[in-house]
């Protein structure tokens, strides 16, 4: 453990080079189209040529981390699923039988388990980091979820031996999603008190739950940040007071991949929670983060707007784990090729606009 | 040229199983996520079940199909870029450097470019099948854009030797793309004759007209219906008064493909018009179509609405060529392997939502 990890890597991290966007533009207003007509894989090619200061972008391994972790406010009844649903679907992510893992089979994209603090104890598995910090977080409706030394372990989990441990090759592009029952309540929690949303609207139907079970959860939320009162400016006051491991690793994981000048691609609302995290923690990393896909709960454009991120993909899918950001990761590759391997009017001998 | 071909093609289409539709949703509602969660995802897999009588649907094998055709209505001065450019853009596309050839080599999409009315004489090239009807169709504004006789010659040529020519080893889906200067004022005449959209309101900017020009093709539209009259339950009809050679193309192959369970992605506003027409003549291959992306061109819209169909992509993309329908072909796959790979409760051992 580096005590100056968390520290050292919010000061590597620099902000994209602006400076490459008139020539980014220029190259892709040359190619063979209608100004604009290939829309955001046009602004993710050029989002990508600022990440990397190359007006090649290249996308040679591309990474998912899933992390998971458990969550004491499961203890209120706020969601459809019983806990222990937390290390089954970490069992159903190492067998390879969960969506996430045909979506990143299909798109050959090296995924890995992070356990930042699942309850119950996993075995070793060659695609499993162990990184637990907790046997879940404590219960946010009775006091904070986890200490302050607790969240910068485990922001610094999410940092640590980033290349090394999740990449043997190094990596251009980063997928973060998660797993963890209980965890929709944390990202709700977290953009409500960041944004200003109010609860109800940043409050959704989880996993799936009824009416009566939509209220309570409602109503353990505004409790909660009646109770903490978290700063809104303040990143780690609310993770600290409200957040998740695995949210935290999420976090701590977007400000190494942006430190090493990696493309981060969030998820639904808790990686994007996560994502705001790390936003309000550094600015700066703004320009390193797409949004993997809208997710239905309505938090996640509060936190969104808030970055000044428009998702990619819009399928109504509501599941995490990384499926909207893996099916992204597929078209910012795509993304990069246009901008690589697509002739310009002049190399093709094609007339322009009259 | 089998004289009966059309008749025929129309004749052996059957409706999607709806039969199967229960058993189907039985099992993507027992994959290890919650109910509905992966959205349209979901929808699609379904579909492909329905599509393909099976409740493991396979895609073996991706196909692309780009018509093009030059218009006779480009002599009235609506589009942004000169007429010869449609034959330059099959040459980018037999060269392998427009976009659509990017995003097919990138999802493993076997391309072909079918000529189906371009102006000028193109070279034989291995990807490059000639088909041609005419030197573009003739100029509507004074007149059908097509007799009765090259209609049906055009509709038959995209039907023609479907899996010989087009696919050595079947295929389960094939994307509709397009190139066609002009063929966006044909595209808005098409949907504005079959839905009763308002001619301003169905007219889009094509290529990036200015306003002027804009202002000028809304009036060349509306004098050409005015003059027509085409009937809007005649799917026929409006395709030989106002249509275009590869958009006839496109409607024989959806209509080709439906009759031989393959599935059909249509792309942008011209494709659409064309699924539109292929709809009119034969409503039951609706079961078969799937819409590749939501194009900013307004008409679009009222053609998928008369189809019922919801898109898939929405990137604010207004390139047609396929691109869109590239990107959706993958993730159709990505949903049937959803189907076929992920694991249910029961096989994952995950608790059920209580």
């Amino acid at each position: 453990m580096n005590d100056n990890l968390f520290e050292l890597t919010c000061n590597s991290v620099s902000a994209v080079s602006e400076d490459l966007l008139p020539a980014a533009r220029h190259k892709m207003d040359n190619k063979t189209k209608p100004l604009g007509a290939l829309g955001q894989l046009e602004s993710l090619a050029i989002q990508m040529c600022l990440i990397q200061k190359s007006l090649s972008p290249r996308i040679d391994q591309k990474t998912l981390l899933v992390f998971a972790g458990d969550h004491g406010i499961t203890a209120e009844g706020v969601s459809a699923f019983p806990a222990e649903v937390t290390a089954q679907m970490v069992q159903n992510f190492l067998s390879g039988g969960a969506a996430i893992n045909i979506l990143c089979r299909h798109h050959s994209i090296d995924m890995r388990i992070v356990d930042m603090g699942v309850k119950s104890d996993l075995d070793s598995h060659p695609h499993l980091i162990n990184k637990k910090i907790r046997r879940g977080t404590r219960n946010f409706a009775s006091g904070p979820a986890m200490t302050k030394e607790e969240m910068v372990r485990a922001l610094e989990a999410g940092m640590t031996g980033f290349f090394d441990e999740y990449s043997k090759n190094g990596m251009q592009i980063l997928g973060l999603g998660e797993m963890g029952i209980g965890n929709t309540t944390s990202a709700s929690a977290i953009i409500s008190a960041a944004t200003g949303m109010p609860v109800e609207v940043a409050t959704g139907r989880g996993t799936g739950i009824d009416d009566e079970v939509f209220r309570h959860k409602v109503n353990v939320i505004e409790t909660a940040l009646d109770y903490h009162k978290p700063n809104p400016q303040d990143g780690l006051d609310i993770l600290s007071k409200v957040g998740g491991f695995e949210i935290a690793g999420i976090a701590g994981a977007a400000l190494a991949a942006a430190s090493k000048g990696v493309a981060v691609v969030l998820d639904g609302v808790i990686s994007t929670a996560a994502g705001l995290i790390a936003y309000l923690l550094l600015p700066k990393i703004g320009g390193y983060l797409i949004s993997g896909h809208r997710s239905v709960e309505k938090a996640q454009s509060a936190a969104l707007e808030k970055m000044g991120l428009e998702p990619v993909i819009d399928l109504r899918m509501r599941l995490g784990e990384g499926t909207g950001a893996a099916l992204t990761i597929n078209i910012v590759e795509a993304a990069c090729r246009i901008m690589n391997e697509m002739a310009s009017f002049e190399e093709a001998g094609v007339s322009e606009k009259s």
